[in-house]
């Protein structure tokens, strides 16, 4: 009997051309396609939550696939990772669900974080490939203020990538929360969260780029509104680099879990 | 007139053969001299605070080394830097300092971090040579009793590498404290911060792996205290892997910082 599996990932952007599978380049879903194929002797395509782009991390991406044999869940997690030596992915938990779970179209809720370092030198070697580094500061007060413009149910074309697949460009910001704080050695790392439904294509960092418009103060902070009324991709800021941003959690409906088989 | 010079200096210890300049291996020091004379076109033998080995990180190492033409202090950083800049290593800051100003021998106080990561999987990727990756939980209460027994001064005979090249075995843990926190996906991680004027070749390594031994349930916190009376290196835990440690602050004598040329 064919066993639906749901698996929690993490990985390191950085070397891959994305989430999605692609004939010519190494991607995070071919490396887990092959990693399980090398254990399973089964052919499965997965499923993610989120197709993340070349260059961009994460804390917890969901996929979900299925496997005719019959495995225990720490064995599917080590097989997995041990095809996985050799890459900067890893498998954080295996699950055995639901027959119907789907690991895009049961989100109801993803949230991102993207990390911006500033520090004299511009320059960061310890979270190389982590975060954003700015030699100037940001006025994340600024930042928070005009972010309440983007809260709640909008037109997001001013904010979408031209490549984007959506049908439609209309998104719900749920949350968006900053968190400061001052390294050892007295540099200002900025974290922002956002949270949404769901994101169109190169949303989060096209909010970013704006923001940091309103933060180094070449905007005002109302000039987030205006963009986003105007609903045209030329006026938002640049699309903030890969490197800091992370996809980091996925919610199911309570309900779905709870039909979790054991 | 020469000027002497303070840098504080970020890098990742994995590519590095650690700090002390060699013939034969790319090491910290030897490619910050090499950045140094590329931009200033005088030969410098700079001096470290701290000699981290082959896999040690360094949130803020510092050096000292004097250069007889006049530079700006933010151009000295930034022109290292772009000598460095296929390097993973980062000038934080540079300071003109008092001629008698010493690197190693002023320092008052040296901190070091150690971090854990304990996680069913035993992998780590966002903080891959960044962390010691362990798949069983670690009791930090246990840790934290046995730490006690290293407080103060003490022959550290047991805590000390075969090829420590310091003249005594005698030195003062100021102190040892422990942060834990969960991630966002559930996993733990402990931080050690430990404290002295100085430290023994391994002498941290030599600690973190002992308690580790408490942690696991391998000793009872009390053995700690008998593997340090007892002088004996053969009873100490494992050396703990380099990548999880990190030579993280140097305090100065206050009177020496008031020296400071403007």
């Amino acid at each position: 009997m064919t066993t639906r599996w749901k698996i929690t990932i993490e990985y390191d952007g950085t070397p891959y051309a994305g989430w999605q599978r692609q004939n010519n380049a190494k991607t995070v879903q071919g490396e887990i396609e092959r990693a399980i194929k090398q254990f399973s002797n089964e052919d499965v395509a997965i499923q993610g939550c989120g197709r993340t782009d070349a260059g961009v991390h994460a804390y917890g991406q969901v996929a979900h696939f299925d496997l005719e044999k019959e495995f225990d869940a720490h064995n599917v997690m080590c097989a997995i990772n041990a095809h996985l030596k050799d890459e900067l992915i890893c498998v954080l938990k295996a699950e055995k669900v639901h027959p119907e779970f789907n690991a895009r179209f049961d989100a109801v809720r993803r949230s991102y974080q993207y990390k911006i370092l500033i520090r004299e030198s511009g320059r960061s070697i310890l979270d190389k490939n982590r975060v954003w580094c700015l030699n100037y500061d940001l006025n994340v007060e600024a930042m928070k203020e005009s972010a309440q413009y983007l809260i709640g149910t909008h037109d997001f074309t001013s904010f979408r990538s031209a490549e984007c697949q959506s049908p439609t460009p209309i998104k719900s910001i749920r949350s968006i929360d900053f968190t400061t704080f001052t390294t050892p050695h007295g540099d200002k790392e900025i974290i922002m969260f956002i949270e949404a439904r769901s994101f169109l294509h190169h949303q989060v960092r096209n909010i970013i780029g704006s923001l940091k418009n309103v933060g180094d103060g070449k905007w005002q902070p109302v000039k987030i509104r205006e963009v986003l009324e105007a609903r045209d991709r030329t006026l938002a800021g640049i699309n903030a680099p890969a490197q800091g941003l992370y996809f980091d959690q996925v919610i199911y409906d309570p309900a779905d879990a709870a039909k979790e088989s054991a």
